[in-house]
């Protein structure tokens, strides 16, 4: 059997879907010459994923851990079933194909910018080293990555937490950037809008807006303390209070704030904050949907149920150059760097 | 109080939602100043709503006509709670508000373009012209546009089930023409693929991708009998058998008629589509998701796991211009008009 790009070649069941829609991945260790095979040392588990599962465990970290194992070990890859999401990894490349084309070499030091939903994985400790209860998980065993697969390098400047947490929401920046510029470049610096502007996605879009030419960015929070946070690292132009699920005080506060918005950016991730993100934003402007929450029938009739002509984007997480374009950003925008640090502080002392 | 362009004032429950997100609205008769009332004469339940009902009620038509009325009855609207989705509706003018900036005058007859899901509606009749087995219901009793809603003139050179199918669909031909346009304003007339090229806003987007300037125009149809359709109606450059679902045999159809595509709309209303569109378009390309059943992180993982820098658009029901253009696809294409009196025929001889 030849490979394909898309890993379609490791999908046991059920046939034909590509990885990710799969029930259950082919591990073996051997490579296609088209692969790279990963020592790992790190998973990172997305936020959803890690709350789903330690609520429904009530906080018992054994039983987080065991389910973890089991979800790997059953379909081999970190597939989260019910929340359908996954994380990335950290390792060192441990072997190269032949005709692979990542450009990777044995020994690089790398974080995988594909979903672990898709990812062959094999983990061979047990996850001794983890107690369940942190988002990142000290790991041995080996990943698989694809010709289409993604990779980067570790920067050897900034702690490998504080990187994993930055490439987890790489591409929400870097979409931000583009659509920004695409505004600029047609000499009309947009009002940008970023919903959620204190989290880590929003915080990064907030710096990205503004570098990329924004007019003015404002930060929607739903409480002061993070309108503290937003000031102190003076992350946007303005920063207001509102509950994103709540359409007319929320298009009210941005009006306030200098709006309407003519990008807004969403990445609170709670249900129903459609209507609000359409209506704060004006006629012919864009709104770019990163929160996993979001609804594509709420957007969809929502935009047609006010008659608003505003172009609706679907946030992909793969945008290129995207990583090496977050870690810049963290570095040259300190009230950002800030931020991550703050957040990470309370899983470090976990 | 006072009214709300959104018709925020008429939201009884739950407080401080929209009206499309409303559980119930406020039927009253008497207009705030921004309101237009309307005789109504015929709904047009969506497609996926009278699905639902039908297959409820196993064919019941007398059933479906009791769940319909108590559903108007108890939410003072007609919003499907199972499928989320309502329709649309046609009738004649009959008081303006001295505030409505819709420039409608009494008499004028119309058909509504927002969603029968935020549309207060009174029924007087108790569907009594109606055996519950059609999409078109004839209907006596009032509805309630606001300040933001939208409504068309109804063509008098077209037959109103012929305008109705035409406007229920009316925002997938627009949207794709204006992203055409946008690649060929930038010198470079796009390879447009439309999957499910054989329906309703499959067809009307073929012709307004062609229309605008597409250098190829390449429609995915599921079955032999759609190729047919198709070609006799010579809506496209060339018509591909494939199943949406399959993503790989889908991209490679789609590149054997001269893909991968620049623009890809997806206008068939089953699930699992993502993968196929972004594998069947090239890096830097479009896909226009218009289809209801698409998954929102099916689409933004799809695309991240296949390392896809593709631009995705949720396919917005309004687009400024849309019904006056949709129109005009049926006047001058004449395979268009073809295809959807075929398809209207088996609903008129019921």
């Amino acid at each position: 059997m030849h490979s394909d790009p898309t890993g379609l070649h490791r999908v046991l069941s059920p046939a034909g879907v590509l990885p990710q829609a799969a029930r259950e991945l082919d591990v073996r260790r051997e490579l296609w010459p088209d692969e790279v095979r990963v020592r790992v040392s790190r998973l990172n588990l997305d936020a959803a994923s890690f709350r789903q599962l330690v609520t429904k465990h009530e906080g018992n970290g054994a039983a987080v851990r065991a389910e973890v194992l089991d979800i790997i070990c059953t379909r081999g890859k970190m597939h989260n079933p019910v929340t359908g999401s996954g994380g990335m990894l950290v390792g060192t490349v441990e072997e190269v194909g032949p005709e692979s084309p990542l450009g990777l070499r044995v020994g690089d030091q790398i974080a995988t910018l594909v979903s672990l939903t898709l990812t062959p994985l094999v983990v061979t400790d047990g996850l001794a080293g983890w107690n369940g209860l942190s988002e990142q998980v000290p790991c041995e065993g080996y990943a698989v990555l694809f010709a289409r697969s993604v990779a980067a390098a570790l920067p050897p400047d900034l702690p490998t937490p504080l990187v994993l947490a930055v490439m987890d929401v790489c591409g929400a920046p870097a979409l931000t950037a583009r659509v920004v510029s695409s505004y600029v470049e047609r000499d009309r610096p947009p009002v940008v809008c970023v919903v959620g502007g204190a989290g880590k996605s929003g915080s990064l879009s907030l710096a990205a807006a503004r570098q990329a030419g924004a007019a003015r960015t404002i930060a929607v929070v739903p409480v002061q303390r993070e309108i503290d946070l937003v000031s102190e690292a003076s992350l946007a132009d303005m920063a207001v209070l509102a509950d994103a699920r709540d359409p007319v005080p929320l298009s009210e506060a941005v009006r306030a704030a200098g709006g309407p918005a003519d990008v807004t950016v969403v990445c609170v991730d709670v249900p129903g904050c459609e209507g609000g993100a359409i209506l704060a934003t004006a006629q012919g402007g864009t709104v770019i949907f990163f929160s996993m929450a979001t609804s594509f029938t709420a957007a969809a009739l929502g935009a047609e149920g006010l008659a608003a002509d505003v172009t609706m984007l679907i946030g992909n997480g793969f945008v290129t150059g995207h990583a090496a374009y977050a870690m810049d950003l963290m570095r040259t925008a300190p009230g950002v760097r800030k931020l991550f640090e703050a957040r990470l502080e309370p899983e470090t002392a976990r």
